[in-house]
């Protein structure tokens, strides 16, 4: 596998693949890679002839007091995982060929991106939409993998790649969990092992709101109850729990149409998000 | 030359093009084409195999009370200009096509799209570059082409190409004049005959703060001169008149560094702006 760190090295592989008649698969990643990456990394393989990986920590998508500074690096590691699956290439940009002097220009998704991640993180997915955009662009894959742990962001992405009508297709993968539930996430190596033992209870929290609301319960009254839980189990704080149209984002009345229960909680000095199919 | 109105039909032909080899240019306009278009026009067909024009009145960089429903539409006439001289293509969408309903995303510039028309239109620059951004996305020609009378326009568009590393080379073309130095404009049609005689005047006062500042005086005392000058000849308001430089687009304290000056007036219901190198 190679390392490029460049755009125009990035280009220059993705050229000669094309010329070479290859399809080609992008997976952004900020490394610090678990399976649920990995998982990603394997659909892109099996879908198409040629997968880049990408690993940058995107400043513009952290606020300020936020986790950059402290955010899991391992870019030895990353390189060794990605290597191993097959992936064949691996494209990990400076902040300054990603950002250069004078770089202005923002994407943002009004609407969708003010809601729930958006109202806890005003900068989050403005950063988002604008890095992924650079990526798709700078590559120009056939398709580009993100996971649905990120449920948010992926509709986020979805809308913005068709918004700007960037001629690649979002593909989206399955959270991956440990044993006990907890969705994997790069910002679980911030739990002690106390509150390892905790977390688990954001995703049993989100298996009953979803039964309940399935039963024909009050998505409301459910999330309620499921920020009551996972505040009893020992998180400190419980940003939101929401019941969502799967496609359209809006609130939900009850279970007629796909739809997803979401939430954000605090746990020591981790946050952590996760949702679950209805 | 044929016209398409739909994103597939224009992808399908450019595609076709791709096939054959050819280079492609890209002419984005707003229609009620004058000779300024055309000239941009004739750059595409010289630099580029095949040359696609675009027409669509972008309701998205007009503000509340601005004059979409009045700027001058006549479509019949602007396909017989750019097919009589060569073009191959014409895309004129309709709003529905290029904003389906959710379309949400917005490109803006800070900085360089809040200054002069930043400050006068708020809307403006936003809507210009998520436009030019989608249309350079649909097309993917190898050049785009805009006319120097839009400058700071231009220094917007070429900030958001290079910042979301958009592949396409943004060329520009210099401001075609009357005989009398008025920049042509599609908005010269509001003008009255009367109005008509008036408005030179402030393609006369740019070239006298040009001189002045080129003679070693200072840039800020000849702009306020300039903008006497204009409402003596008969402008009613002038939004502003400023000396910045060419490439960093800040206020410019001498002629050292290549440099323009940019005004913008009012006359009737006429919203004139011009520029000029110093």
């Amino acid at each position: 596998m190679d390392v490029v760190r460049t755009v125009g090295d990035l280009r220059a592989r993705i050229g000669d693949w094309r010329g070479h008649g290859h399809g080609v698969g992008l997976v952004p990643t900020m490394g610090a890679l678990h399976e649920g990456h990995l998982s990603l990394v394997r659909q892109s393989l099996a879908e198409t002839n040629r997968t880049c990986v990408t690993l940058f920590v995107n400043p513009r998508q952290f606020g300020p007091g936020e986790d950059l500074s402290t955010y899991p690096r391992d870019e030895a590691s990353d390189m060794e995982k990605v290597s191993k699956l097959g992936a064949h290439l691996l494209f990990a940009p400076t902040a300054e060929e990603m950002y250069p002097p004078g770089a202005a220009t923002r994407v943002s998704v009004p609407g969708l991106g003010d809601e729930l991640e958006g109202t806890h993180r005003p900068d989050f997915f403005t950063g988002v939409a604008t890095v992924v955009a650079k990526l798709l662009l700078q590559a120009l894959p056939d398709a580009a993998f993100f996971g649905e742990k990120d449920y948010q962001q992926l509709l986020v992405i979805r809308r913005m790649t068709a918004d700007l009508d960037i001629p690649v297709t979002i593909r989206s993968g399955p959270t991956v969990r440990e044993a006990d539930g907890l969705a994997l996430s790069s910002r679980n190596a911030y739990l002690t092992p106390g509150e390892r033992a905790i977390a688990p209870a954001l995703h049993r929290a989100l298996i009953q709101v979803a039964e309940e609301v399935r039963a024909g319960g009050d998505p409301a009254a459910a999330c309620k109850e499921a920020t009551g839980r996972i505040l009893e189990a020992g998180f400190q704080k419980v940003d939101y729990v929401e019941a969502r149209d799967a496609a359209t984002f809006k609130p939900i009345a009850d279970a007629s149409n796909p739809s997803r229960v979401l939430a954000a909680a605090w746990l020591g000095r981790a946050r952590l998000i996760d949702n679950l199919a209805i």
